[in-house]
């Protein structure tokens, strides 16, 4: 078993970088902080004798060599970057979980056959620039890199000069890494498993999810002396957007849904009708037939809605991965180690996106998951239990050992 | 008759302080840039002879002494402050229209009885500080000095260190002031004069508005782990609201309009359920009992809306007037300016809130209008011909001069 104390103090140690205003965290990809927080995991892999390499999406390596270095290394981690008003634990779990794996294999002085690299993935939240899992999904070959690096943020600063101003950005080529495997271990952000009382979930599937920008362009004027048929309110617009992805979503429930949470006003004065609105549709689904036929409904009712208010619309789809089946070896190598380790554990279709989701493409991977207070995250109130996070990184240090062979 | 070339070029000299991004203007109230256009306003009114007073609101004063001075002035004005992206014209007509009133007196050699007093009244407009016409509303004992000194911008700026800070804030008592009478030129805002081919529009009554700013408190969660029946979404609220609103307006219009042109979303992530907007309602009639009846309408509307989604409501009215109904003398002799120059006018109803509304309740006081192009306002687009301007800046001139008596 892993050293559950150690694994939390680290958790507890990384959320003082960047902290929120309200317990959580605000250490955004990319931003200073995150860079503070990219140095103190690499002084603690130091410390645990790992050799790091950072590659061009700024997506640091941490290798503890294995018997046979010629073998292609056993992954595990997740990410470091959080939510503008995230928790400590989305992410962070994953990476120091991780750690945890190759500090307990160094307290018992367990060689494996594979080398295990730790991994922090650059731009998992998405939140600062879209789209989410940038890094992993760069590193899979489904995002291009020299496009990424130009995405900007809300005040214009481009992802790539980003990364290089606060010294993070590699030489290393992204994706030419070989990977025998990839476990990730990642809180669940949902309530199934607190409220079925079960210890570890066993991540069989990811939903798929689409990310629409939507532009709407009407007309800027006066709120007090325009006439009502005279408006043509791109905030109206917006309104009537953000109910139908919730009715449609509602509609598909509980295999899909849906939300808006990003909207932009312009010029967002209380006494002018908005000319402008920029919004990001949020849609999920397990299944790739319910996310198309969502896409549709969705679209289908933006022109409806624009025709009937006389504005423009344009919609822009700024991320999208489809509907994942984790690979069955890793999935077992997982439910083996619950099992092994007595814990409960019951399968778990992921509500979220994850690195793993990208990386599932280009190797074996799977998911280890555990409870969180009320099913909350991406909330600085986002809470787990030292007792769960300890049965998570058990259940990953058992698969991640299985895998990579004593 | 006044110099129209003289009116056109001050105006377009007004509109190169603070210019815009589509060719009007950015020119809020007590930012670097309103202070740079009061300093020249000050120098034309230096220029012309005018003695310039300026209040604790930073209200501008510039009074042509009148041949008995112990007689209360005629106020001839409107403002210099603009919306984020405003027009060269609103407000800018009414002050350079009231200048160039008194640069054609002193061109002709006439003296008044009474003084006249050629007015910039402080943050009309409302966008960066609500509510809008404030220190009109200070001046007229309905708004508190104090209290509006604490209104912050969106930067947490408070208005009355905003004003110190540009230097002008003024030493004069708001409101001391005796005025015999207030004229206010001012472009309709909207499309009746225009689509009319009148030339002049004869103020009689000024719609009523309230201005409603809800905070909508439901819980930040994930977009794609957390289930439908589960979220708390106040993004979704304010969408409903929006609708509601337009709704509302709808079934009252022509004698009503209600607009959400302010909304702010927290975090205002992607993949984040807003736990949190804040917007304001602008709501507007010529009838009070309407204006009640909305009103009353919106807030059982919220509150079912609220209680549907499990989300928590403040609503705090952040800026009302009542309907106006202007100074029978006044508006006569805007008539009979009208009339004798040779122009066509019709009586017409302000949508919007003019300083006029407030100076009516503590002095006589009417409004003369000038049709703009398409009745736009509130957009760096807003038109105007000089033909229409010197129109109404000559109807402004007899008025004055017939009420300060030769
Ligand atoms: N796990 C997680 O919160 N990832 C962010 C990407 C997403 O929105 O699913
Ligand atoms: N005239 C004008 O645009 N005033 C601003 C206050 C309002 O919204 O009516």
């Amino acid at each position: 078993r892993i050293n559950s104390d150690r694994l939390w103090d680290s958790i507890m140690e990384m959320a003082k970088i960047g902290p929120g205003i309200a317990g959580g965290n605000n250490r955004q990809t990319v931003t200073d902080e995150d860079g503070e927080g990219r140095h103190l995991f690499k002084r603690w892999c130091d410390a645990a004798g790992l050799e790091m390499g950072v590659d061009e999406m700024g997506t640091m390596f941490a290798r503890r060599e294995g018997t046979d270095p010629s073998l292609p290394p056993v992954y595990v981690g997740s990410h470091l970057d959080t939510q503008p008003t995230g928790g400590k634990y989305d992410g962070v779990l994953g990476v120091l979980g991780g750690l945890e794996v190759v500090r307990s294999l160094n307290d018992l002085g367990i060689k494996t056959k594979h080398p295990i690299v730790v991994t922090n993935w650059t731009n998992e939240e998405g939140a600062r620039f879209a789209p989410a899992m940038m890094a992993s999904g760069v590193f899979a070959g489904v995002l291009d890199q020299a496009d990424v690096y130009g995405h900007t943020d809300k005040q214009g600063k481009k992802f790539g000069e980003e990364l290089e101003r606060i010294g993070w950005k590699g030489s290393e080529k992204v994706g030419d890494r070989k990977i025998h495997a990839f476990f990730e271990l990642h809180i669940e952000q949902g309530p199934i498993l607190e409220d079925e009382g079960i210890d570890i979930g066993v991540v069989t599937h990811g939903q798929g999810l689409k990310w629409l920008q939507v532009t709407l362009t009407g007309k800027e004027a006066h709120t007090g002396s325009t006439p009502m048929p005279k408006r043509r309110n791109a905030g109206l617009g917006m309104a009537r957007v953000i109910e139908l992805v919730h009715e449609i979503a509602m509609d598909y429930q509980p295999d899909a849904v849906g939300a808006v949470g990003h909207m932009e006003v312009y010029p967002n004065s209380r006494n002018i009708i908005a000319g402008r609105t920029v919004f990001t549709i949020d849609i999920r689904s397990p299944e790739k037939e319910v996310l198309d036929a969502m896409d549709g409904r969705i679209r289908e009712g933006i022109d409806t809605i624009c025709e009937a208010l006389d504005i423009q619309y344009e919609i822009e789809q700024v991320g999208a991965f489809n509907p994942v089946t984790f690979d069955a070896g890793c999935v077992k190598a997982i439910r083996d180690a619950a099992e092994r380790l007595g814990y409960s554990h019951r399968n778990i279709v992921s509500g979220a996106g994850h690195d793993a989701c990208w990386i599932n493409r280009v190797a074996p991977t799977a998911m280890v998951m555990c409870p969180c207070v009320d099913g909350l995250s991406h909330n600085e109130a986002e809470d787990i239990t030292k007792e769960w996070a300890s049965a998570g990184a058990d259940v990953l240090f058992h698969a991640v050992v299985e895998t990579a062979v004593i």
